[in-house]
């Protein structure tokens, strides 16, 4: 590999002192003649001069660089607000480093640190998504001297910038699909355990009761955000009398899919589904999956107006106050639904609700 | 926010100077006692200190992080090999910075440059893969000091370790499966404007010839690495005369079967279907994808193994020469090809070649 070339290699071929040189290569006032400016980028440019950026940061103080840290890479819908994020800063000059951080919630907390250490201009965050186990997350956040926005899962009680979908609004269109369809025993089959879960989950129940149909807690069914784990699910779904599914991700859908496809089962033949996300469209199209939407661009998009933002306005007296922006869902109609010969509505009305 | 904890800070508090902290604190030999050591340590773990690992990187030279350059961080490919390095960099106290070139030749080596002025302490990158264009990324990598890899990605001429999957012969390996089933009017839809792609399709070749069947051009369908490519292609497809389709990648599967299937053809009852990298299974079971697999974790291993054999014996006298592995990609049978009525073999074989 070619030997580094130094700030030093470069003063000693225009004959100026490396100071000298360091300030013109990082655009700073000096006394040197613009004949000499010329002949230093010359060189520079000529000899491949890269300069030591982390001296550089010392200087600057600015990186140009955005951490991001994500759960899990692998999920479709993290990897694509990755790339859209990624975009979004090479438009704005600046670089995304993406962490993955393997939905543990301590490591979030460590990929914060390591941001921080390494002079991170801004950092984007998705938590760890586990409910009362974000401290360390949010202490880490809370130590930060540069500025940040929670996306997609937020911390209540952490008082910073924050954009995320209405996850309880995204299960209420859900289950409210289903029921206009005339379904009346539509399981769910939900990640209770992360606060997305929790609340898509309060939507579905707040369907149910609009309908006035009493909560089946035998249809509410746990299942990870993974395929596996929603493959398993399928097995206690087929053992109840429900006639439709809210599946709380495309994940959790395409685990259960792959099940019932198995045994023989057919959506929407057997069971109407609506899913969560959108997300598997270009992969799923038999059947297509009726689902609600989250808009990854306008997430992406909400998340870097927020954080340049607040890089813009670094130092004024008057910084704008924490925002917490919330983006709707909508409801994408395709085909795993079918309409169901309905139960007269006032004798499910008539069923008390616990 | 909290203000940042400094050096001063914990030096105040232990009656030391700031030189003796951070000495401590960056376990470098020094003449402090091993009850101050501790007394440092505490301190320090207590009021949170963050060491600025700016001026630490310095210092010690290590920053304790990796880059990795991929060409679409979407791609379920790259998103997997780069779950699994993060794992195996964190395994190894280091952790993975990832970035995304967006398949852009010139975005790949600017990177790996960034990378460079940030400090990282090794590179693993993907090219963008368009032949021919890689100049500007061999430029950047070979004027790296530090160690580097590059992965599933080669650029020919440049000497330096590599590790991918052999091309060539899982092209030859999902024709030659066609062929075995019996079918002799094999399509072949791929990216030849990539080297992967280009060494699938030779690879394809050799097996039609092993066959003794001619190449008929018309079978050679293009297509990029994108689904909506492949969705377009396959109008191309049904044009043919060809009972069987050999889809260089998942990706390029799911366009052909999206499109046949909106035209009520099914696989494998109207075409039989090799796919490539055995990425699909989660999502596509309705037919499981015969496919040639590239195991991502088999390449994320030998990535790591020979980077982190090149960062421990960083300053060798005697370094181990470059190694170019190369690992071998492996039928992986499920149920999208049929078994066709083969004609006569010997009249095949009695085609003249051109």
């Amino acid at each position: 590999m070619a030997g580094k070339v130094t700030l030093k290699d470069i003063a000693r071929e225009v004959g100026l002192s490396p100071t000298a040189v360091s300030l013109v290569l990082n655009d700073r006032p000096c006394r040197v003649s613009e004949e000499n400016r010329r002949k230093i980028k010359e060189v520079a440019r000529r000899k491949h001069y890269i300069p030591n950026q982390i001296a550089r940061s010392l200087v600057t103080q600015r990186s140009q660089t955005i951490g991001l840290v994500v759960p899990n890479i692998e999920s479709r819908f993290f990897s694509s607000l990755a790339r859209r994020l990624e975009r979004g800063c090479r438009e704005r000059g600046y670089a995304l480093l993406i962490t993955n951080s393997d939905d543990s919630p301590g490591t979030d907390a460590e990929l914060v640190r390591l941001f921080a250490n390494r002079g991170a201009d801004g950092l984007l965050v998705v938590a760890a998504d586990e409910p009362g186990s974000n401290g360390a997350l949010a202490d880490a956040l809370s130590q930060l001297t540069v500025p940040f926005v929670l996306v997609d899962r937020l911390i209540d009680d952490l008082d910073c910038d924050k954009v995320a979908f209405n996850n309880e609004y995204g299960g209420y269109l859900a289950c409210r699909h289903l029921l206009s369809a005339g379904h009346r025993r539509i399981a769910c089959v939900v990640n209770t355990s992360s606060n997305t879960g929790a609340r898509r989950l309060q939507g579905y129940k707040r369907a149910l009761s609009e309908y006035g149909i009493d909560l089946d807690e035998r249809l509410v069914l746990e299942s990870a955000y993974y395929i596996a784990d929603a493959y398993a699910a399928a097995g206690d779904l087929v053992t109840t009398d429900a006639t439709a599914v809210f599946a709380s991700s495309d994940n959790i859908a395409l685990g259960l899919l792959k099940r019932l496809y198995e045994v023989g089962l057919r959506v929407p033949r057997d069971y109407s589904v609506v899913s969560y996300d959108n997300s598997a469209a270009d992969v799923l199209f038999e059947p297509a999956l009726t689902s609600i939407e989250q808009n990854v661009d306008e997430l992406a998009d909400a998340a870097l107006e927020l954080l340049f933002r607040r890089l813009e306005e670094d130092g004024s007296e008057n910084p704008v106050p924490f925002e917490r922006r919330v983006l709707t869902p909508r409801l994408v109609v395709k085909d795993s639904v079918r309409a169901a010969v309905a139960p007269s509505f006032s004798s499910s009305a008539c069923v008390p609700t616990a």
